[in-house]
Order: C-alpha cells, then sequence, then structure tokens
C-alpha cells in the first residue's frame, strides 16, 4: 500500500472477483458466465479481423454498435454509451453523477462491487435492507432522498437471490428519487418472456439509466463489454465528458456488432438456460437444497438442515472440481450461489451433491 | 447536460479528439499513429484465437502480459498494471493519488487530456510553463511542492514539440516532488537509440510511475493496450483497489503478449519512423517549414513568414485529403502537429505543400 494513495483508498477493501481457474476440467459454475459460447456470427467477424485495422484508433464513441443497439431497443443513438463491461458503466455512473463525499444508495444484499466503487470514489454507501422475500421495501426512494443519494443502484432480476421486481416498482421509485437510478440488468436477458418485464421505457424519466451486458446474455465475459441506456442528457454528459475518449476498442465494437446482430442464436441460448434452471431447481430441490425461483442464470441455493455448512460444501464441491460461489455477507452465510451450466455440467454438479450429502 | 451531473462536470469541457475519418484515402497525419502494422505475430495469434474463448471472464490481473512485461524491462510483475491504453492508466493515477478538490501538475504545453481528465476528478491544475526551448524549468518540483500537488504528469519525449528531456532530469524532479510524478512514455519507443535514454531505473523510487503505450510503438491504437511501470507499492494499490475488475479483455492481453514477444519487427519500424522523420523534418525545412529536432513519430512545424497561417494551411491539407493537427493554445497556434508516415505518405504531403505553399 502506497503512502501516495488517497486516505479513503488506503482504508478500503477491492473487490474480490471469482477465481477464474486456467485448467479446463474444472466446472465454473461461480461467475454467472453464460454456458453457451457466442454466436457462430462472432466467430466469423473474428476470423474477418485483420491486425492491420488495429493500427489506428477505434471510432471514438462505437457509433455503429450504438446505432444496432438503438434499434434493437427501439431508441436513439444517444440514449445509448458503450462501456468496458457492465463494471466501467457502473464506475462511470458514480464519478458522473456523485460527488466526493456524498451519498450513493444501494439495495443490501446486492452485488459486492458497488460499495467497493463508492469506496474508490469517497462516496458514503446508503443501503436499504430488502425484504425477507427479496423485494424492495415501499420506503426505499423516501430513506435515499433523506440521505440526499445523488445516485441508487438497484440490480434486477436480483442478484444474487435471482429474483425479479416489476418495472412499474422501479418506476415508482424513479419518480420518487431526486438523484439518479440506475438499474442493473446484467441478468435481463434470462428473465422468462412470460413475465414480460421491460424497463426500458423508464428511460424517458430524465433520472433513469439501464445497464446492459454481453458478458452473460451474449456468452463474451471475457469482451468487457457493456452499455448503459438512458435519457439523452445523462447519457451525452458520458460520452462527452467522462468517459475516457477511445474507451472501446476496434474488435470490441466489430464483434458486439455481431453478437447483436444474431438474436436468433441468443434467445435460444436463453431458452436453454431458463429449461436447464428449471430442472436444476427440480433436482437441487429433491436433495433438500431450495432456492427461490429464479430469472437469471443462477439459483441462490439454502444450505440449512445438512450435514454440512455452506462454507463446508463450497470447499468439498472444489475439492470435487466444480466451482461455485460462497458469500460471508449476512442473510448469505447458509447459501451457495450456483450458476446455471450446461446440461452435461449440472449433471455432474447433481451427482456429486448426491454423493457429499449422503 | 443532465441537472443530475457533477458541478465540476457540468462546467468542464469535455477531450476533443483528432478526426478518425472512415475512408482509407485520407492520409492520417493527425493523431500519431505507426505508420507500420502490428507485427505478423499478432495477426497470427489473432487467427488462432476463437470466439469461444470469449465466453468466461479473462485472467483478472493479466499476469501472463505482466510476466512478459516484466522481463522485457527486468523488472516483476507486481511493478506493472496492464490498462485499457494509455488514457486509462493516467486517469487511474489521478484517482488514485490525487484527492478530489487536491492539486494536479502538469507542463504547459503538453497533453491536452491531462487538465480534461483533472476536471473531471475536480482536481486543480498546477501548469508549469516550459522554457522557450521546450525544457522544464529548474523551479519545477518546487513550484508543485508549494501548490500541494499530489501527482505531476510529464510527457517525455515531449509532445507536441517532440523533445526528450534527460532521465537524469526526471530523477531530480521526482526525488525533489512530495507527490508522486508520472512520466508520460507515450513516444519513446521512437527515440534514437544514440540518446541511450532510459527512466526505468527511476521507479525504483516511491514515487515515480511510468506510462507506456501499445498505441505508438507496437501498431496497435486499435488495441487500446497500455500500462504503467512503477514501485511496486503504487502498482499494487492501483490493482488491488482502483483498478475496474477484469478491466483487461482476453483477446488485449493475448494479442499484446504477441506484440511484445516480437522485438524484432517492432524495433525495425521505430528505425523506420526515425529515417523518415530526419528525411521529412529536412524536406519541410527546405520549404521554410522549420521544426526543433524530434525524438517522437511526429514534428511540431513552424508556419511562420508563409503566405498563410498554419490554422489556414491545416483547412488546406485537409482539403487536399491529408490530416495534421492544429492547436488553437497559447504558443501552438502558428504551428502545426505533422504524424511522421509512411515514405509515400510523406512524399504526397511534400508535394501537397509545395503547391500549397506556391
Amino acid at each position: 500500500m502506497s503512502k501516495y494513495a488517497r486516505p479513503n483508498v488506503q482504508n478500503m477493501q477491492g473487490y474480490s472477483w471469482g477465481e477464474q481457474p486456467l485448467d479446463t476440467e474444472t466446472i465454473k459454475l461461480n461467475t454467472n458466465e453464460n454456458p453457451y459460447p457466442p454466436s457462430p456470427a462472432v466467430d466469423a467477424a473474428l476470423a474477418n479481423l485483420g491486425a492491420a485495422a488495429l493500427r489506428v484508433y477505434p471510432q471514438p464513441t462505437a457509433d455503429g454498435l450504438r446505432d444496432k443497439l438503438a434499434k434493437l431497443h427501439g431508441c436513439a443513438r444517444n440514449n445509448i454509451v458503450v462501456t468496458n463491461g457492465g463494471d466501467e458503466a457502473l464506475r462511470l455512473a458514480l464519478t458522473t453523477f456523485v460527488n466526493p463525499g456524498g451519498h450513493f444508495g444501494m439495495a443490501e444484499p446486492s452485488y459486492s462491487l458497488y460499495p467497493v466503487l463508492a469506496a474508490i470514489h469517497d462516496a458514503q454507501v446508503v443501503r436499504v435492507e430488502l425484504e425477507a422475500d427479496w423485494q424492495l421495501p415501499e420506503s426505499c426512494a423516501d430513506i435515499w432522498n433523506r440521505a440526499s443519494v445523488e445516485l441508487a443502484c438497484l440490480v434486477n432480476p436480483h442478484a444474487p437471490s435471482g429474483t425479479l421486481t416489476d418495472a412499474e416498482d422501479l418506476r415508482r421509485v424513479a419518480a420518487a428519487m431526486n438523484g439518479v437510478l440506475l438499474i442493473d440488468e446484467a441478468y435481463v436477458n434470462f428473465v422468462d418472456p412470460q413475465r414480460a418485464y421491460d424497463a426500458t421505457p423508464l428511460i424517458e424519466q430524465d433520472n433513469v439509466l439501464i445497464l446492459r451486458t454481453f458478458s452473460k446474455g451474449y456468452g463474451l465475459a471475457g469482451l468487457r463489454l457493456g452499455y448503459l441506456l438512458g435519457h439523452a442528457d445523462l447519457i451525452t454528459t458520458i460520452i462527452d465528458k467522462t468517459r475516457d475518449s477511445y474507451n472501446i476498442d476496434h474488435i470490441s465494437q466489430v464483434l458486439g456488432t455481431a453478437a447483436i446482430g444474431d438474436q436468433a442464436y441468443a434467445r435460444e441460448t436463453w431458452a436453454q438456460v431458463r429449461d436447464a434452471r428449471r430442472l436444476l431447481a427440480a433436482q437441487l430441490g429433491q436433495l433438500g437444497l431450495f432456492s427461490v425461483p429464479s430469472e437469471t442464470n443462477f439459483l441462490l441455493v439454502d444450505v440449512i438442515e445438512q450435514p454440512v455448512t455452506a462454507e463446508r460444501l463450497f470447499q468439498r464441491l472444489k475439492g470435487a472440481g466444480i466451482l461455485v460461489r460462497h458469500f460471508s455477507a449476512p442473510r448469505l452465510q447458509d447459501k451457495l450461489r450456483v450458476t446455471v451450466g450446461t446440461p452435461a455440467e449440472n449433471h455432474r454438479l447433481i451427482a456429486t451433491l448426491t454423493d457429499l450429502l449422503a
């Protein structure tokens, strides 16, 4: 730790990322990647790329990709800013709309990166405890307004529980808030279409941002590509002022465009994940490992009335070559977050758990 | 402009990037790209990449690439953090070591992004005017210390003049400074080896960071890849705390490793740029367009005692399909910054200027 670092940086803890093993034998159900690779269209676009195109700077504002995204979402180019994964989108929202020393709102529990980003920026975190069923309390916007929250992040569907809050509820929160509401939709592609969830019309309000990522839905976690949808006033502030110039490299612009272009393939992987999720939840239930209904590509599994604790089960699965995620935070200590894998991976998980819990 | 943006963001001007035309007819001598494409080894690495590898998150800290860079520079992995281009490195240094409301030092004139990044972070800029020959005044560290500067950036070789400050002079500045000194070596690969310039031993001091980029020397501006060398205390603070998690995508890690691995190719392009620089400076001089000796891949050309102003000449070159850069800042208004191109590009520039100035 350097003595030259800002005091808030010296005093904070960094983000703790899930393990990324380099071997190919380990079954990785710990960081919520899509079990399916990106579309063949992405492979084709990659094969057509030559390194010579990398000699010059990329298009500074990723306009080609923004236009494709605008068409997909039925909005304008100026409602979209492309980012290096969802993480850059979160950081940009914080550094653009929250004053250092100011207040940042979040639900508890949720994505563990939020308070880390707030600490880097020296913002105070105002946590709203979720209800027992992981839903937002009615008083949420009031609590944030009383604390002068300048930006709040809500991940929906919720992580790590997988539950979905209705868009109408989010609209009420945003309308009541004095600051900006960022709806982190990292997992939205896996929501059952029968839920008819769609929060994108909320960007007509001047204080709503919606985060999307290619990491989960499009199987491109390794590419680091995400974007924010929002009111043009919010978005152009980021594009013209606070974003790193040339923040999106040429290859990401090309591959992202290819991925977005193959909606049929993406939708098929989402449907397969939903099917596998249903089956996995049922099979885990038969082992006494229950989870609330999930609209994401993971399940938050209760490890209660079992011969082992959640942490010990996490370790034993790891010993058997299967990585899942355990959090030591309150309300999560007796649970495991399990990414939905391919049918073969899920089968091996169930077989291993059957042995371990016997 | 959103009313939700921080006051400093509302009041600042964003960075003004050079034009990036999409056509291939324009001769681009305006943003200091390498005139030569990246190594064939980069092409081969790109051809070997499959999109399936992008399904999972990248190695979070780019350790494979860091190890190659450590070997190249004769330092340890913990002396290196890889960044999304040099721009991310600059932002990270600012947000890690400068308190909002605190002070950031720079020389005037220099890279026009520095004050923009300071404004985003709400830091006050303390400018030190360069001498007539673009060298640092002796009082530089004193001026910054009196203003409680927490971080200062010096680009060396200097942009936009192309002149080089000796490493020994930088060592003295760093030793006298109370804050961190970042030496921005974006153009260092083009320095004549006979100058025997090497500032990397300075990272043994606990307050020195050196910025490098793949954008210029390795012909990879489109990839957005750079890195900081520095004392392990400075570097690990950034890696463990303030960097975006997974900031470097998988493809950049692979292609960067390939580029670093082919030093012979890179050195050959640098030698060719130096040869072309010498010839171009001489030919421009014959047209009465003089420049100070440059150790970079650009020339800062005086447009004085000519039938046109520098700004008008910039416009006329643009009309003829040749982009160069004109800055309206003090001391630069009567100059043009011209990137050294391929021999064919430089030839067309000279032919066009001969016509325009006839």
